[in-house]
């Protein structure tokens, strides 16, 4: 049979389920990535796990989310990573590297694999014809410890590119004209492929932009085909041995099908708070910024920083602009300084950054109150940025540098100038000198953790009973983020690695007196969420701090996939409304009672459960295997009583 | 008469006084500077006076402190301080142009004009043949309002430097040297000229890098002569026409001597936790470090980053080492990336910051508790990185790089290597685009101040009744800095515009129940402390916060000197031992009965109060202009008092 790319990374590494859409498929990872905001809590799960060496092919524990260090605890969360890379067999990428995915991309990817990470971004990786997906840290740590991945066979949407992007339209254009299109939650459930005539104009760099937005579309995975594109790429970052060309057979079908025509797109913009609140730029032309920042995994390659470089060159920022340049990685920076682009950013007026995700994850330049700030990263959630009021739109490099120049929105073809043509290096830097490899078997079993004060080893979890009353503590809209159930930023990000504080922070935004409600409430609780429960970033933070909490069961119209799994792994019940407009019948306050658990859950796909004096029908969708795994209070608890 | 060169500085500007030592001094003020943290009180002191336009022939607003940005709090500072800027005919250098003190010297500096700085280092500009002096915010605001600087005539320490440095040490050890010598207060009272043959071997970066740690000896200026090393300096950065030759006449002399046979220097490092504690670096060599810092006011020269590169160049950093790279300013930045140095840098490991302050000022890269950080810093007092238990060293760019490489403090003479030749270019980057000028006077006064929610007003505070009753609520030790009065760091700068909140800080982590205890404690309180009470930073917020908390008096065996300015300036009565053994006879919870204050302060230099059952006599050093001052409240309160 005619293979897609999908189906053939599926494939060939598919250790059971049958690739039929909603089937639970078990998949062997090759590689996993973690970084430093959830990899203090993978590698106290590999502690928590018993585990001597990983049995990946390759594991990588990258620093870059944590890196103000305006206190000890990020250092000593670096040193403590430094020790579980060195003692458990990982690769260990420290703080000034960079950003792990486009790291990941030029050190270690490879056409025909499969990687996990836990960060949602991981699925930039598609860009080289690798199926890529962002999961929860306790998957990432299962896959060190030589289990599948586990996930719902998806369904595979084929996205034809034809044409070539007009002046001043670049990649980034293209994934916002997805979630023009297909909105927050139209990659829930898919992998999205591309193909095409288009792809030829495309780079392996302008690939990750829009692979790693693909979870912004709340995809699985987004996967390139291995072409020559990725060829070339693979030469210049020094590595043209690790290619294998991957292309979909002649003849190749998909689920589902979408076209673009690059050659019809304009710049677009998402504006403040959603990333599918995608918008022409010329639409909104003409609003004050101030504030413009570049960088980031959803525009980190070379080109997307020198494209700026030469069209601020020889001219000046506007002043009231703060122009934030956050280069990628110490060899994107090395690149942009041997091409003299760096010189044409600071000579412009920009200020230039340290490598690694900055205020992408909200870790410094936020911006002022209600102050349109224009940024290439991949989100702009309500608070992301650091400020809670914050009016956050993203857009490609070319329209980031025009706004630079005039202080307003402007669309980069209303500039009066010609479209800078950026030539890139032969080969770019590759620089591997400060990764450091794994320890030899031998060294790396006497290493010991460091583990700093900060650092709280994991808590245990309680089976879920079988008979349950559980009081609705909480009841939030649609397209609640994870960033909104946990936020990230200065002031909670360093508390990653000690969940009875950073449980403190829950829902802060929505409810500040949700965290102490919870805590003071006996014998669990639930909450009702909307539609795409638990959509954006992967952090497991996002169900461990509020399943500390006393959390039991999430009911929802309808539930992001990688919280989904998270909330599996650990022990809640994840619920979706048979009939969405029972969502209206509860209120907080109601108390839900679930009788027979393990016998509804063992036998059929709904369960029911009575509150406000009538009978609701709810979908779980786990498979037998989930259902042990939530009863038993989780994928740790689980494994630790197997083993008693 | 022969005069030396501060003679000069000082007769030029006098405007009232006698250059007798102990007399005070009225000095005409040329130029002015103000950095963020301490600048939005400035401004809004300045809106308090009613002031139109400033009078100095040159003031500027740096924003160079507070660029984390871990949520609105800082760029709405930066608006506040843009708008000031403007409306009171300031220029402003915004966030990304760098420490104010080198861009000052390299854009603004001018031999025989007089700068006041709202930042304890503005006595580096002393290496361009200025007077400079650092000192509280209000000095500025009164000195923008046209009124002179009153200061206590110094005695002037005449300090011969002969011979020249061996490889591996440069200027920061001969500041080493001086505070090995002389100590954290061996400079109290004192202006420190350097003369002689050695100087010809120092360039004006060099002195700049003496002159600003002249702060860590206590000293009220540090001045070096406008020879031809200033008239290169400032051809080098665009600037000529600015030279005015100032020289010691044939047979000056000096109230005091010392002298430093360069020849004879060797590596030298400040010890945890005080730039006082200086030994060689031989006699530490070996012990394990975990960061190194390069950058601040007290390194910020291109040769102090480039021989750092070049130390490095084809090398690669140890791997337990954070190398943080801290480039001083846009156009060090500009300079480094000409040089090739900040390619050597990135190849051999480091991270690359922001320009700025950042960790010198706790703003970021704070380090590990426990683990040893080596920084080309001016300052190491306890917690000042952001890490209460940190253990952090001073030492120069050269012993900085050696660590840097081998994982250990080492001197650098034991590196296996030549020293570096680093060569300089002919003229440094000039680029004067990133500063914004001043409006014309019509345009400014349209301009409405910015004021984001976390800028309050100034509290105000009452005058200083007869007689008083103050409760002792606190009794420190010596040495006692004002990063420990208020503290500085992420969580507390971002308050530097809001006295209310951030007087919950005071004192904080010398003993935390302070704030609170003299929040709820009526009718005003007083503090006990050792020698060399409020040395350090000029934070004048390390006044004004405890004043609002209710301190009235402070009691020490020596004040700091800019410490007991913002006492008077904001109406606390600080005053000294006449036997400093009395120091031990009183304690936490006396009450000190002062009966007839004006008549006493007006009568003679020492006054007398009851405690314990026993009688004390202190001494208060004030002029009669600053015994009125303070017992109207504070400068403010006395002329909003002559207006009413």
């Amino acid at each position: 049979m005619a293979e897609n790319v999908a189906q053939k990374l599926i494939r060939s590494h598919l250790e059971s389920g049958e690739l039929t859409p909603g089937n639970e498929l078990g998949i062997r990872i090759d590689q996993t990535l973690t970084q430093d905001a959830t990899g203090t809590l993978v590698m106290l799960e590999l502690e928590a796990l018993g585990l001597d060496r990983i049995r990946t092919d390759l594991s990588v524990q990258y620093v870059d989310h944590n890196l103000l260090q305006t206190d000890e605890k990020n250092p000593e969360d670096h040193e403590f990573l430094r020790s579980a890379a060195a003692r458990f067999g990982l690769w260990f990428s420290p703080a000034g590297n960079g950003v792990s995915h486009p790291v990941h991309q030029s050190r270690f990817g490879k056409p025909g694999t499969t990687l996990i990470g836990s960060d949602s971004h991981t699925c930039a990786a598609g860009a080289l014809g690798m199926l890529a997906i962002g999961v929860g840290g306790l998957e990432i740590a299962m896959a060190m410890a030589g289990e599948p991945l586990f996930i719902s066979a998806p369904q595979i949407m084929g996205v034809e590119l034809t044409g070539t992007l007009p002046d001043w339209v670049s990649a980034k254009d293209v994934i916002l004209e997805m979630l023009r299109r297909h909105g927050v939650k139209g990659g829930v459930g898919k992998i999205i492929e591309y193909h095409g005539d288009g792809l030829r104009n495309l780079t392996a760099m302008d690939r990750h932009v829009i692979a790693n937005m693909g979870a912004e579309l709340g995809a699985t995975a987004t996967v390139f085909p291995a072409d020559d594109a990725v060829r070339d790429y693979l030469e210049a970052v020094d590595r043209g041995e690790d290619f294998t060309r991957i292309e979909a057979d002649e003849g190749a079908e998909y689920d589902l099908t979408d076209s673009i025509d690059l050659s019809q797109l304009e710049p677009l913009i998402a504006a403040p708070s959603s990333p599918g609140n995608v918008t022409p730029v010329r639409e909104v032309a003409g609003e004050d910024v101030f504030q413009v920042v570049v960088g980031s995994s959803a525009n980190p390659g070379l080109r997307d920083f020198a494209v700026v470089a030469e069209t601020l060159a020889d001219r000046q920022i506007d002043q009231q602009i703060s122009l934030d340049i956050n280069p990628t990685s110490r060899e994107v920076l090395a690149d942009l300084i041997a091409g003299g682009w760096l010189t044409s950013l600071v000579a412009s007026g920009a200020r230039i950054h340290q490598s690694g995700c900055m205020g992408c994850i909200g870790m410094g330049q936020a911006p002022a109150v209600g102050r349109n700030s224009l940024r290439t990263m991949p989100r702009n959630f309500p608070g992301r940025s650091g400020t809670d009021e914050d009016s956050v739109w993203l857009c490609s490099p070319e329209t980031a540098a025009a706004a630079a120049l005039t202080g307003k929105i402007t669309d980069p073809r209303d500039l009066d100038m010609d479209y800078p043509e950026v030539r890139l290096p032969e080969k770019f830097s590759a620089n591997r000198k400060m990764l450091v490899p794994p320890l030899e078997p031998e060294e790396a079993r006497n290493v010991e953790l460091v583990k700093g004060t900060n650092i709280s080893t994991l808590p245990n979890f309680d089976p879920l009973p079988d008979d349950i009353d559980l009081e609705i503590l909480l009841k939030v809209g649609d397209n609640v983020s994870t960033d909104e159930i946990m936020p990230a930023g200065s002031r909670v990000l360093p508390y990653r690695s000690n969940i009875p504080k950073i449980s403190e922070f829950v829902y802060i935004q929505v409810d500040g007196t949700y965290a102490t409600r919870a805590a003071d409430h006996d014998g669990g609780h639930a909450i009702v969420g909307g539609e795409n429960y638990g959509q954006g970033s992967s952090r497991e933070h996002a169900v461990i701090a509020p399943r500390y909490l006393g959390l039991r069961v999430v009911v929802a119209k309808s539930l992001a996939r990688i919280h989904w799994q998270n909330l599996a792994n650990f022990g809640v019940l994840a619920l979706e409304f048979t009939d969405d407009s029972d969502y209206e019948s509860l209120s907080q306050g109601d108390v839900l009672e679930f009788r027979g658990l393990r016998d509804e859950l063992g036998a059929g796909m709904t369960i029911t459960a009575e509150a406000a004096g009538r009978k609701f029908e709810f979908r779980h969708g786990l498979s037998p295997r989930q259902v042990e795994m939530v009863l038993a209070g989780g994928r740790i608890a689980q494994r630790a009583a197997n083993l008693s």
